[in-house]
Parts: C-alpha cells; sequence; structure tokens
C-alpha cells in the first residue's frame, strides 16, 4: 500500500527539477556568446536525454541496487527490481526523482566548458558521468555506502550532486584549456560577456524555483508532523539562503568592484542555494542565512581565483558555484547543524565527517573524470579547431549559420596575428586637398573574425581613429552550403566587417600594406580595401578641420 | 465527499498544461522571424483566451454531456452540471483540467500557419475548433462515443489533442499556401531559419516540462496503489520517450545531414512525447524507448517530407510533430501495450481499433477544418497581402514597429521581380583615376524588403562583390502613425539597407539603371542612388590593385 | 498533528507565487529598454532577496503576530512564534507562502519606476515596503486587523497585495518623473517601445501561472468538500477573468487603435487577474467573465490617462494593472459576489465595505510611501543624472556595457538641445560636380544618444533625407574601464552613429556648423564630420539626377 501524498510529493518535485535543466540551459546561453547560443542549448537538451537512457540502463542500478562492499551497488539494468516503499513512494517515482537528480550533476559541465568543447566529446562524457561516475560516489552517500554508514550528511546533494558536477567542470576546463582571446598575452584575463543577461536571468529565476522540488522534495515524504515540518522548514532555510547570498555577493561586488555586478549577483543566488542544500533540513534559518551569507562572498572570490589565478576559464562560473560553493555548503553543515554541528555543542566529529566525505568525493571524481577527458582528448578530441572555436560552434558543429537568424551579432573575436608578408612603403598620392593637405579615406571589408587583428596592426601604425560597421559582404567565396530542417540555407551573404579610416600624415599606402599583411590568406574571403578622396574633416570637439582634425588620431609613432 | 489528493492532482496537472502555451508560444515565435514574433505570441494568448470562453460556453457540453447516439454530448451551456467524481476530483477541477487540453489542440496550428496568416482570421477558426471541431471527436474518445465503445485507447490524447491540431495545421498550411520566399522559381526549399532559437529550446522544455502534468495528470485520480504505480510509471514513460526520441533525432540527423541539426532535435524531443502520450500507460519503460525512438526518426522524414514533396510550407514543424506522430503514437500503442498489444500477443484487434480511430478523426478534422477555412478564406480572407506579409505581421496586424525595439533585425526577404522599364546605356563618366581605369563606387539606399531583387539584377548584370548594410533612412515618406500603448510612435526613420558596389568595366550607368528597373514602384521609398569617384580599390588575397582588382567580383556577361 | 494535503498545497502554492517574480522580471525588461535590462532584472531579484529578508526579521510579525488594537501585529523577530494550524498546515509553510506574496506587492513598483531609478534607493525602498508598509496594511486585512472585522473581503490580495504595489508605483513614478524623451516639447506622450516582447509575453504566461497558486493556494486548505470545491472553482474563476480580461482588451483596442495591440492586450489578462483576485473565491464563473472584461477596458483607459492627462511616465503599466484593476477588483466583489453582493441582493453594504477597504489602505500607502521616497530623494537621490540615463542604467549602475553583448542596440535616445556656438556661414566648395552642381556627402560620426538632437537641428536646416547606420567607433576617448565578473571589459570600441547626408543647395559649410552646435561638449568623444565629393545622385521614384534628385530632401527654409 502506497502513500497518495508520498507519491505526489515526490513526483511534484521530480517536475521541478526537470525544469532546471531550462534553467541551466538559460543560464549558461546567456552568459556565452550569441556564435554558440544553439550548441549550449543542444547540449543542455542531450545531456539530460543520454542521462535518462543510461541512467535507467545502469546509473541507477550502480546507485542504489543491494550494497557491495560498501562500495558500489550491484547492476539492476532497466530498473527491474522494486524500490518502493511501503506506505511511501512508488518505484518508478524514486526512478523519475533520481533521474533528473542524476542530470543535474551531468548538465553542471557544460557551462565551464562552453564555447569549446566538441559536440560528440560532450555526449560520450554525458553518457560516462550519468552511467558510472556520479552513481558510484551517490551510492556511497545515498545508497547505503561507506559514507551514508560514516554519517555523513548531505541531505539533497551538496556534494552528491553540485560538487561532483563542479569538480568535473574544473577538470574539463583545465584539460581543454581556455577560450582563443580569454587571457592576453600578459596572460590577463580579458572580461567575455554574456550575449543576454536577461535570459541568464530567467534561467536563475527557474533554478531557485526549481529548488523548492530539488531541496523540500528529499524528504521523499509528505507524512507525518515531523516530515511536514522538516518540507517547510526546508523550503524556509532554501529560500533565505538563497536570498542571504544574493545580498552578500550585491554588498560584496558593490564595494569591490565600486558597482553591484549582475552576473554576478545572479550566480551568488545560485551559490547560496548550492551551499544550503546539504544542510537544509539540519539548519535552522539563522543558520541558513549564515551559509548563504557566506557562499555569497566565497563564490565571488572563487570565480575569481579559478579565472585570475588559476586561469582555468570558466565562462559561466560553474566551478565556482557548484563546484566551491558545494564542497563549503557541505563542509558548513558540519558547523550549523543544530543536531551535531559545531557551533551547538556537537563537536568537531560531524564536521571531520563532512570534510572526509567532500574529500573523499573530490578526489573520486577529479581522478575518474580526468582519466575519461584524457581518454576523449587523446582519441576523438575534447576541444573544437580555432577556426570552428572562432567562426562559433552553432555553425561549425551543427550547421546552423546563427541561432538568431534576424540579427546580425556584433561580436569581434580575437586572433592571434604572426604573418609575415613583405610590406613595401611607397608615397602616398600626390593629388591634393582643399586645404593643401590631401587626406584620404581607406575603407577596408574583411571578415568578422580578422577584426581585432587589424586593428592592432592599424594602432601599432598610429592610426586609432577609425569607424566600424558591421556589414554584409557578397562576392565569390564558395560559400559552405549549410542544411536547416533538411532545407538548403542560402549563405552567400556573410558577416563582414568594414573598417574605415581617415588618414593624412600616414600614407595611404602604409595603410594598404598594413591591412593586406594582417588580412591576408591567400584564401577567397580575405576582403577588399577602397581608397577615396576626402575634401575635408571636422572634429567637432575642437573645431579643427583638414589635416589638424586628425591629428589625435592619427599619432606618430615613437620618435 | 471528494478526494483531497485526486483534487490536488487534477488542479496541479491542470496548471502545468496550461504552461504549454508559453512552450508553443516560444517555440512558435523562436523559429519563426522577429518581423512576425509579437503577431505569434499573441496568436497563442488569444487562442487559448478565445477558447477558455467557448470551451466552457459550448464546447466542453458538447464533449462530457450526456451522450447522444455515440456521436456528441448533450448542449451544457456554461457547465451548470456537475461532472465530479465520487471520492475523486471535484466537477470545475475537471472543467478547467479539460479546458487547458483543448487548449493545446487549438494553438498547435498557429506554429504551422505562422508569418501569414490574418489575425482576425486566427481568432475565428480558434472559436470554431475549441467550440464544436475538438469536442465532438474528443467526445467519441473521452466522452463516451463510439471510439470509447470499440476500445480506442488515447490514453493522453495524441489523436484527441495532438492529431487534431495537427491535421488542422496541415489543412490550413496547406490552404494558405507557402510564406512567399520559401520555394525558389523552381520548386525547391529554401529554409528560413527562425529568429531565436534559445527561445525556441526553452519552450521545449517547457513543454517536457508541461507534459508531465498533460500526460501524469491524465489519471485524474491519485488514490489507491494502482493508481499510484500507473502515474509513476506515466512519468517515466513520459520521460523514457522524449529522451529516446531526442537521441534518435539526433543520430539520424548526425548521419542524414553530417551535423546534429539542433531545431530538429528540439522538434525531435517533441515528436517522442506527442507519440508517447496515447499509450503512456499501456506500455513499459522499454516500449517507450522504441516509441520514442521510432517517433524521433519519423518526425525528420515527416517533416522533410510536407517541406519538399508536398509542398506545404509549416514554419515550426507542427504538422510532422503533433500529425504525424500523433497518430504514430496512436498506432503503435497498438504494437506496445502490454495489455493487448501486437507484440504482447495481444493479436491485431487493439491496433486495427487504434487505426480505426486515428483514421476517423483524421477524416472529421480535415473535413470541417477544410470548410471552416474555405469559408473564412472565401469572406474575411485567410492570408494578409503579400505587402504585409513582407512588412511583417507585427507592423501590418499590430501597429508594432518591431518586437524588439532596440535592435534592428537583418532580414532580407525575397520579393520577385517583374517590372519593366526602358534601359538606357550611356557611357560611363569621363574621369578617370589614378591607375588609368576609372573606378566608381555606386552606393544604393532602398527599402529592405527590396534587397533580394536589387541583388539578382546585379547579379545578372555581372556584378557579384557588394557590400550590404541596413542602416536607418530619414525621408519624406509619409509615414506610417503607429500607436503603442496609446502613443504615437515616432516612425520617420525607416530601416533601409544600403548596397555599395564598386565597378570599373560595367558602366556605372547600367548600375544605375539597372536598380532604377528594380526598384522603381513610383512611390516615395524607393530609395536614393548616389556616386563617387574611387581612387584606387585592393584584392587582398591577389594584392591586385586598381581595375584588376574588381575582376572577379564584375564577372563579364556570358560570351 | 498538521495535514499533509493542506501542508502540500500551501508550499506548492508557494513555489508557483515565488515564480511569478521570473514573469514581473521577463515583463518589466521586455517593455522596456535593452539598456537597462540588467538593472531591471537586478532589482526584480534584489527586492526579492531582501524582501525575503525583512519580512522574516520584521515583517511577517508585524502583519501575523498578535493584533494589538486592530492596527498592528505584535513584532515577532525571525519568526519565534507558531503560526501552525491543527490538522492544517505547519508555521514554515505558512511563513514561505506568506514571504512570496509580500515580495509581490514589492516588485510591481520597480516597472513603473523603470529605466530612471537609483538602484541603492529601490533597494531601501524594497527594505521599507517589505518590512512595514505591506505587513501594516496587511495586518489590517489578514491579520485580524479593523479591516478583517469589518468584514473586508479581499481573498487573495487584490487591494492586499497588488494595490499596495500599484498606488506605491503611483507615487514613485510621480515623484520621480518622466524618462527623458517621454513627453515632446508640447507635453504630447511619445511610444518608447519595450525591447522584447517575447520576453513580455512570457512574462505574462509565468504570471498566469503563478496566479493559480496565488489565487487558488489562497485557500492554504485543501481539506473537506468546501474547500476542495472552492480550490477549484477559483481555478476556475481565474482563469475565465484573465481570458475575458485579454479578450476584451483586444478588442477594445482594435475599436480604439485600428488594430489589436499586443503589449496592451498582455496588460489586459494581467489587469483580469488583479481584478478577480479578490473576490475569485466569492463570484461565480459568469461573475469572473464580468470582471474580467470590465477590468480588460479598464485598464486600457487607466493607462492612457495616467501616461495623456496625468503625465505619470510607467514604462509596464503597473499603475493601471496593478493599482487601478486592484482596487476595481476589490470594489466589484462588492458587486459581484454571490453571498452579499449588489447584485445578489446583497445591498450596498459589502460594497460600502470594500469602497472603504480600498480607500484606506490607498491613503495608507500613498501617504507612507510618499514619505520614504520623499526622503530617499532628498537625500541620497531617487533619480539617476541625466547622462546616466541616457547612457543606459546598466552601463552606469552596474558598469555592464550591455545585456545583450553580442547584439548592437539600435536605440535612438531623445536629449534636449539648448547649446549656443556662434554659426559662421561661409559659401560651399567651389568644385563643381558633372551636373553642373556641386554635390557633396558629409559624414558625421558621433555618439549616439546626441543623434535626435542633431537629426532634429539638420531638419531645422531643411534636410530631411539622410542615413543612418549604426557603426562602432574607435579613437582617443579615455574609455571608461568596467569590470564583468572581476575581469576588465575591453571597451575602446564604443557604439556611434554616422549619419551621411548629401547636399547641394545647402552649403556644406552651414551642414558643418549646424552639427558642430549640436554636438559640441568639448569633450572626448564629440565625433568628427568628412565631407566627400559626390558624382552623382539618382531619385528612383522620379528619375531625377544631381541637384535635382535630392530636391525633397533639402527643402529651402521659409520664404
Amino acid at each position: 500500500m502506497y502513500s497518495s501524498v508520498d507519491t505526489i510529493w515526490v513526483l511534484l518535485a521530480a517536475v521541478l527539477v526537470f525544469f532546471m535543466q531550462a534553467g541551466f540551459a538559460m543560464v549558461e546561453t546567456g552568459f556565452t556568446r550569441a556564435k554558440n547560443a544553439g550548441n549550449i542549448v543542444m547540449k543542455n537538451l542531450m545531456d539530460f536525454a543520454l542521462g535518462t537512457i543510461v541512467y535507467w540502463a545502469i546509473g541507477f542500478g550502480l546507485m542504489f541496487g543491494t550494497d557491495i562492499a560498501s562500495i558500489i551497488g550491484t547492476p539492476d539494468f532497466f530498473v527491474m527490481n522494486d524500490y518502493g516503499v511501503k506506505d511511501g513512494y512508488t518505484s518508478y517515482s524514486y526512478l523519475i526523482f533520481q533521474t533528473v537528480f542524476c542530470a543535474t550533476a551531468a548538465t553542471i559541465v557544460s557551462g565551464a566548458m562552453a564555447e569549446r568543447t566538441k559536440f560528440i566529446a560532450y555526449c560520450i562524457y554525458s553518457l560516462l558521468i550519468s552511467a558510472f561516475i556520479y552513481p558510484i560516489s551517490g551510492h556511497w552517500i545515498w545508497g547505503g555506502g561507506w559514507l551514508a554508514t560514516m554519517g555523513f550528511h548531505d541531505f539533497a546533494g551538496s556534494t552528491t550532486v553540485h560538487m561532483v558536477g563542479g569538480v568535473a567542470a574544473l577538470i574539463g576546463a583545465k584539460i581543454l584549456g581556455p577560450r582563443i582571446g580569454k587571457y592576453d598575452a600578459n596572460g590577463k584575463a580579458t572580461a567575455i560577456p554574456g550575449h543576454s543577461l536577461t535570459l541568464g536571468a530567467l534561467g536563475v529565476f527557474i533554478l531557485w524555483f526549481g529548488w523548492f522540488g530539488f531541496n523540500g522534495g528529499s524528504t521523499v515524504s509528505a507524512t507525518g508532523d515531523k516530515m511536514l515540518v522538516s518540507m517547510s522548514t526546508i523550503f524556509v532555510t532554501t529560500n533565505i539562503a538563497a536570498a542571504a547570498a544574493a545580498t552578500a555577493t550585491m554588498i560584496f561586488t558593490w564595494l569591490r568592484y565600486g558597482k553591484p555586478d549582475v552576473s554576478m549577483t545572479l550566480n551568488g543566488a545560485l551559490a547560496g542555494l548550492v551551499a544550503i542544500t546539504a544542510g537544509c533540513d539540519a539548519v535552522s534559518p539563522v543558520g541558513a542565512f549564515f551559509i548563504g551569507s557566506i557562499a555569497g562572498v566565497v563564490v565571488v572570490l572563487a570565480v575569481e581565483f579559478i579565472d585570475q589565478v588559476l586561469k582555468i576559464d570558466d565562462p559561466v562560473g560553474a566551478i565556482g558555484v557548484h563546484g566551491v560553493c558545494g564542497a563549503l555548503g557541505t563542509i558548513l553543515t558540519g558547523v550549523f547543524a543544530l543536531d551535531g554541528g559545531l557551533l551547538y555543542d556537537g563537536g568537531a566529529k560531524m564536521l571531520t565527517t563532512q570534510v572526509i566525505g567532500v574529500a573523499s568525493v573530490a578526489v573520486w571524481v577529479a581522478v575518474t573524470i580526468g582519466i575519461v577527458f584524457m581518454i576523449i582528448d587523446k582519441t576523438i578530441g575534447l576541444r573544437v579547431s580555432e577556426a570552428e572555436e572562432i567562426a562559433g560552434l552553432d555553425l561549425e558543429e551543427h550547421g546552423l549559420a546563427s541561432s538568431y537568424a534576424d540579427f546580425m551579432p556584433t561580436t569581434a573575436t580575437f586572433v592571434p596575428v604572426e604573418r609575415a608578408v613583405p610590406v613595401v612603403h611607397r608615397p602616398a598620392e600626390t593629388k591634393v586637398s582643399a586645404d593643401g593637405h590631401k587626406l584620404s579615406l581607406v575603407s577596408i571589408v574583411t571578415a568578422q573574425e580578422r577584426f581585432e587583428a587589424l586593428k592592432s596592426a592599424l594602432d601599432e601604425l598610429g592610426i586609432t581613429g577609425m569607424t566600424v560597421a558591421k556589414v554584409l559582404g557578397y562576392g565569390i567565396q564558395k560559400g559552405h552550403t549549410e542544411m536547416y530542417r533538411g532545407a538548403e540555407v542560402p549563405t552567400r551573404l556573410l558577416p563582414k566587417v568594414q573598417v574605415d579610416v581617415v588618414v593624412s600624415k600616414i600614407p595611404v599606402r602604409d595603410v594598404i600594406e598594413t591591412a593586406k599583411k594582417v588580412l591576408y590568406t591567400g584564401k577567397y574571403g580575405d576582403g577588399k580595401i577602397f581608397v577615396y578622396d576626402v575634401e575635408n574633416a571636422v572634429k567637432i570637439r575642437t573645431g579643427e578641420e583638414g589635416y589638424d582634425a586628425l591629428q589625435d588620431t592619427e599619432i606618430e609613432e615613437s620618435k
């Protein structure tokens, strides 16, 4: 005889946790660039789809099958045994509930490895973490394994789910290396802002919404006063921790950067949610307030440390949020737990157990996922080519010209320039303008991804004034034929950039040769340069005209 | 005496199914163009609003009122009778649950008919399908009609809801005809990519989320072990079918197109959900896996067949997903049902019944909705004018200059050119550039919707090198005065396209006359052409300058 | 002994109501401009976070603590007492349920005050409304205060929540004043369209979804036939009122503006939801239909009245939707309530009580929030500077260059021009074009926010033909160094606008001097003007060339 309320509770919680997939997809796409927007949502969709299949086929049994030596469950392929609880939930309600938890761990990684991971590599990783890595450490904690026996307390999965994802993200992002342009020549981190903070924020709201199912549903029962009080307390602690964390991050970034940082505060809310997950049932609302506040500060430092000291490029902050704050929250449970916590005269026993649990799971995941990523890297390859990364994974991995077909992204990508074509300096044309100097407009049309290189080169030539427009170029370019829903996409119009510079002192010929040097590849699509006569130029700030108007944008080279 | 858990279950399921409206709105707007984004969300909103009213006023009674001759329910205007169940759900919880199902059927059609259907026509269609067409076939299946008596099994509505919507979509899209530019002169399908795949993906996640209510809630009870096990099984089969379908589509498109197709895989997940809906309670998880996998492949073939063979233009794939996979899933229930299915020694009886049910509902909907659309077409008109379609339904149907006021869409629309204005060829101006040839920049500013025609004409003239920029034009144009929230929108700045071509061999005069020919309408807004002298041109790939630099973009006419 | 179903009902309703925060965030960001998109979602996030903390710390006790003189509850800091109900919900489930209601009232205000309110000021306001203002009037109605005693009926908070937010929005928007450019020199309202109607529509769907929890959950019980029937009725009345309102708004705007207005219809659905909230448990579905229909018409008139007569700038319509329709719905409950309503022979007693309740709460909120905003205004300041508003709050308040990093917004902002730099008229350059007249292209590159001023000035000069392109400018500008996630954002490329005008009759010098006059500030970034020779111009509509082609865009000044 099963319980209606328990089964309803577990099923509806599963629905809420499922929806967190949408939250992750929105956060990850919002915090990354438009040219990879389709790829990242596809990864989020497919890790759930593939995870569902293999967790059902293999993973669930390894996690919840009859315990073998406190290490692993007995395989139960396709979940043939009964995991229901008398007067409680049914077997399949538990399966769906655990499936959506597994998928959460898997999907965390896609954010940290965004914008440069091969799609096929990501699919393989997803299969392996869902089938083996997550279920085995999960068994230790929730399946009756050795950490469960030790009394390790991770109620809804700060460690079991989030830190597992966060550690995998750390190893993956480290092996992958940073995105092109993320670190400059001196190794200094550059910001690569996301393409839609509103979708990112929507994702955070969706995650917060789903987290009530994640934590609240982890009672897996709604029967009896103790359980009902616990469920309600969990809702309150979860919400207060998230609110405190967002507040703490907002204040901390305000003090640290001079302004309250939007994207970091969004991370802050998630950090609080991750941190409270382990102890949401065990701490008071006041404890939750402190756990959230600490997480809200720590996540900022963690994101900076990973980005600037470790120089690991994590576009969405997944390592800081899920890895660091997952560990942090689990350990802080040993401090704030009303029953057994350090602050409540529980001594250090619980805290020690929490640290052991965190450390052993971290090592397990780091080693196994490290092997997985290494093997992928050496065989099919983990990372896309440089050209694919610059063009965007939507185009290269999915044949998708743009996820936003009607809008022209203005992304400038960053390309190292090491080309050597001889430059011939010739005198400028001799025609002379009204004010006695020759003024010329040099208009360069080329591929958008070469823009940064061109800009740097013109910079070195002493030209700092330019007007840049995103245009569509059309010419003989042997364009790709891309398929969209089985039909050909007409792609003869390709996004180009038009860079206009007006020069007088600097010879037109120098500009032409400089541009040729950096833009030349010998392939179709290198672009064209046009030169026009300019009759006059006016600098509005000073009122200077002609030659003089150009003398702060044409800086003489060091002399 | 009603049941708390049953009523809660039905009400919360209704909430989840309601939210599917948001999912449909996001999928449909994401898969279509920005210029129709407001129109499509408005249609999604209004079919729900209008459907709510008329289903309450008329439809519900026809569907669930006392059966008349196994064909139709007795009208019960405004639901005055009691439909509650002793020890089960209340009457009004059933009304709201059925209302959101009805709205799902109605809203499917908006996607297939997107970007060209008159708003008023869509409103009328919505009223009629919700009041009569859906309720009557619904009565046959769920209201105690003849299909119910035959043992037709459509648990949550693969046929009752999705196929009804899909067939209506098919008939509607066929009568409407394709969008301008969808098929080229040879009848070959062209892709018209959607304007936001991220919103499309969000929509799919929302639909998957809501589907747990759609299928799980269709037990309309949460009492007793049998029901609790059934609810839980439904969650598992629903999720596995969707996951298997997404995986199958990903693999199938990978093999077929060379790359895993994002938008098709999103459709694939939905195809799996649609297909499992009929038998989610009757098949095993393994059966669900196969139903999903089959649907994931079939939807790709169906979308292609509809698009390329039938040449019916369905911008979002609604016919393939809801129509084809709705029928498919209903029929496969006769194959995979544990009790009665072909594969489980049930013989062909159930399968036959399923086919009869699918066929008869398809005929019913095709005939009635065909009449509805025909009458609309002959009276108020079903389709907007060509000019309205090109300008976008947001502007023409709602006076909305853009749903994305701060962003300038870069859509190029496709216009047939059949104009005949005499062309006078005159020699090029005689001024000569530095390299002995005259180089000229011809800069053409005109309406964005004329761009494709201009490009084709210049192409024929032998010009293939051009730079295209989206600009705002301002001039005396007797601009529309649009209203937004009761206030005037300043619209004197209109989106224009600036096409720059540099020519030497081809006479400037030819370019001017060609442009005049294709752009001339005699109305304000035809645009302007400016000619500038060019001092030099450089082709970066080859290093050629002047006249030579233009000789692959200026191709000589056939000689 | 608590009830499982009651506690589940209250907790899940709280989750749904929480999600309304996402709905508000999407509506508010979608209906405003891209340059403030990050700021508005940040405000929505932080009012919830700050509200959660202070409502727990202070507000809840003032609202639900032991009544003092029918005016206020006894403070119960951090909710130490037990508010659970025997055989009902637990104490903390009630806390979380009330917390999300409080946050709803607070967040309404952000929309009306969008695009110009200082972030710090908004944080302070949020703290005060959540800690004091909302809880005190809330106590009168739901906490056992004097309005409760009088029999004031506000079931789920048309007045308690929505009107409180709406009145605060009214006072706040009035004190703030309108956005720059909202009213022209004659005081006429100008539309400032939102940057994403699709996100706005998504927000409305999310709100409608959450509203089932808002109204349905307000039974705070799911036990017993009476309660189960009530819950179900509430779902039906809520849905019908929203549907009727959307329909009414659609029809009314169609009649009034000639076309069905998308954004207003979205507001209309919300208006219906707000209006039915007070009486959703007390009226019949037919009553709900009328309440919704009335609200759908009234909201249009209210938005226009506020915008055009009161000249209060409310970017999202929050005052009309929540303030006006909150009051309206509360009062109409006195008309349509089956038990006590004017139309059901209840006489005017209930109606009178409803009016008294609405009026007294409106006065309470107006006075207290007025004091709060006045004090903020006089101390730290309520409104950002003009320059900050023009540049956008994302940049100025959060150091966020754009919430849409890959897309270049095309916003034209409106700047008053009152500068006086002496203009020297000199004759045009003497070089002459092919057709005997000198044609010149004057190309002006300047900051986007100056565009409107430039356009107006050129207009006055008689130039109405121009081509405008959004470009990126690069030069010596002492660009800000913005931080994003702790790393520097490279911002040397700044959005600029390039305005091209071709003139013949009007001297080039006049164009230059006019541009200098309106663009001059003496600071870096004023921009540059370039002059080019034009060889020919063709007006496509008429076929005119050269000088003649310009004679409708160069209008002679009054003579």
